[in-house]
């Protein structure tokens, strides 16, 4: 029997997403399977994203019966000139005030340059505590692109070929995406712990 | 005996002025003591003050014997433009990026309002939690006066005469400080209970 995992979330998309970035090779058999819980965790202020999303997972591991291996994922944009923030922050600010007025955040500053961060937590059936970071550079622009999905419209990656991450493909974001850097280390280090 | 209220504090200046301003007038006879604890506390994500100020002094209750009374507060600074942000994680944006370069996280918007919003959220000696807080509306400014306290020296009050937090005299600082109306509501609370 192969070992359960649990990705906390409610949102069956990022489900999808996140099999889809820790399926196995076509020649691997799969060591896990993957399912999700829809479970509010409580998320600390920090200057530390790292310290950020191993408190959240700790609070995931409290919530599950003992043994259960589970993690969770938190997003950060980064701008350069703010010294890292808003960072973890970000989805207030996305909430509070939308894209539009987040590009103006940078009005005041020449530099428009970020990094996107994606932090996985990984709790492990011994409740040890593993982090997979994942960080793709870029600047923030106009928005552009279809406004589905939080900033994506107004982060253009350097690794890509000019658009934003909504104007992509989504085979061409994962090439070069923060969350498929950190997912690929995730999956690495599952398949490698099971080897 | 009177009552021993704890203030979550390490600052030795931040414990004097509260003192002072919990003080009882001339006519009254004290009902309780003030004293602080030195406690790191964390700090949730939220888009609500309120909710932030009662999970700290829950976490606050947990670290100390039962029935010990205790308050802590928390100052948000929130932009109009920014919908309330940073609000709460004003303090982060300072440690970041310095009073320079907050002015100019407005510098896109010709709306430069702000309100200062200070929470203290009380436990009492049988743990039930008591919220008050205080609003001050201003203007966000550049730098004038004596960069001593956070963001004082950008922060303009409507309610004054036209100076920053930083350059008014204390006495006239606490007349209308954000502060200074939570800590008059815990005041009146506190005297009044006791009644």
């Amino acid at each position: 029997m192969v070992q359960n995992i649990v990705f906390i979330t409610g949102n069956e998309n990022k489900l999808k997403e996140v099999k889809m970035l820790l399926a196995p090779g076509e020649s691997e058999a799969p060591v896990f399977e993957l399912t999700n819980a829809n479970i509010d965790l409580p998320e600390m202020q920090s200057g530390s994203l790292e310290e950020i999303a191993r408190i959240k997972v700790s609070e995931a591991l409290k919530h599950l019966p003992e043994g259960q291996a589970v993690f969770v994922e938190d997003t950060a944009l980064c701008f350069d000139e703010y010294n890292g923030l808003p960072g973890a922050y970000i989805k207030w600010f996305l909430k509070s005030m939308g894209p539009e007025k987040i590009v103006r955040m940078l009005d005041g500053f020449e530099n428009k340059g970020a990094e996107a961060v994606t932090t996985v937590a990984y709790g492990d059936s011994e409740g040890k505590i593993h982090i997979f970071q994942g960080r793709t550079k870029g600047k923030i622009v106009e928005p552009r692109g279809p406004p589905t999905f939080g900033w994506d419209c107004l982060f253009e990656p350097i690794e890509g070929s000019g658009g934003t991450y909504a104007e992509m493909e989504k085979k061409d974001k994962n090439k070069i995406s923060q969350r498929s850097k950190a997912f690929a280390q995730l999956k690495e280090y599952l398949y490698t712990k099971a080897a």
